[in-house]
């Protein structure tokens, strides 16, 4: 990626300052996926970090997780699975709990999504402290299938998502990275 | 399309028996979606569709919507405009509340997202009864903005979805119907 691409992802992701409360900085990829090119350029970039890298399915977690996951596996001509909220998976499924700032949710994926011969690429818009990015890892590892690349659009590195994920084993990689928050 | 390509759709799209209920046969896009060259194809076929015909935006509904509607909206080479449930979208929304099976819902959408410039193409997975799709239509005409197309990948025309649309001015469309359901 070059600073003209980075400048055109930094330009096309708005800043909702005390969103959802006070002293937040909250980066809106809505605002990206409006801009027809800075969105293409998203996807193109992730592609070549991952492309010609054997990997065999792209697993993105709801919601926001499908819009860029769900084109980069059509892009990658991989499938993507849908790792998703409790009860909205009609086949048999796993749960893995995770710890919110307040309190805890649940994620789920489907039994029969992988095996032990799929190479899985995690991706999500943005990392923040990597809860969900750790119990998806648990539930694609649950299900015998390698996972070791998780890829963003954005990382707030100060919320420590990186090194949690360094230590499940799972390189992280983003676009974009914005210090300080 | 053609009947082999359609048989390829209906062979990816699996069917869950007694699903949510029983007594529903469940017809489970993530089936598709495991499958890239059926998932492929499917843009394919959307795109064919809607290409040239002066689209702006596509908006999609969360969460399958976003499945279907982000890979459009790049494949047509204009923005994606997210229709989410309420306190997700970070800017000053609009809200519509619809009616469920048992009890009420509603969608949101940002205010700054459409202008009366935009002729939008709603996309989501599956075409039942068109309450979430009367709901997008409102959001999308309270901002200005025209709409008078909507495109699914699975439609159940015994529910009525398509009437409904039809006396909102809206045409549906759909690339797989199941009938006596």
């Amino acid at each position: 990626m070059n600073q003209i691409q980075q400048q055109q992802l930094i330009d096309a992701i708005h800043t909702i300052p005390d969103y959802p409360v006070k002293g937040i900085m909250f980066r809106d990829v809505t605002s990206l996926l409006e801009n027809p090119q800075a969105f293409a350029l998203t996807i193109e970039l992730l592609v070549q970090a991952y492309k010609d890298k054997g990997f065999t399915k792209v697993v993105g977690t709801e919601a926001r997780g499908f819009l860029f996951g769900a084109p980069l596996a059509l892009a990658l001509n991989i499938g993507f699975i849908p790792v998703r909220k409790p009860g909205k998976l009609p086949r048999d499924t796993h749960s893995q709990a995770y710890t919110l700032e307040y309190g805890e949710d649940i994620l789920e994926i489907h039994q029969d999504a992988l095996t032990e011969n799929d190479k899985v690429l995690i991706i999500d818009d943005l990392l923040a402290t990597g809860g969900t990015i750790e119990a998806t890892t648990k539930l694609i590892r649950r299900l015998g299938a390698e996972v070791s690349d998780a890829g963003f659009v954005i990382s707030l590195p100060d919320l420590g998502g990186e090194k949690r994920l360094t230590a499940l084993n799972i390189t992280p990689y983003s676009l974009i990275q914005y210090q300080g928050e």
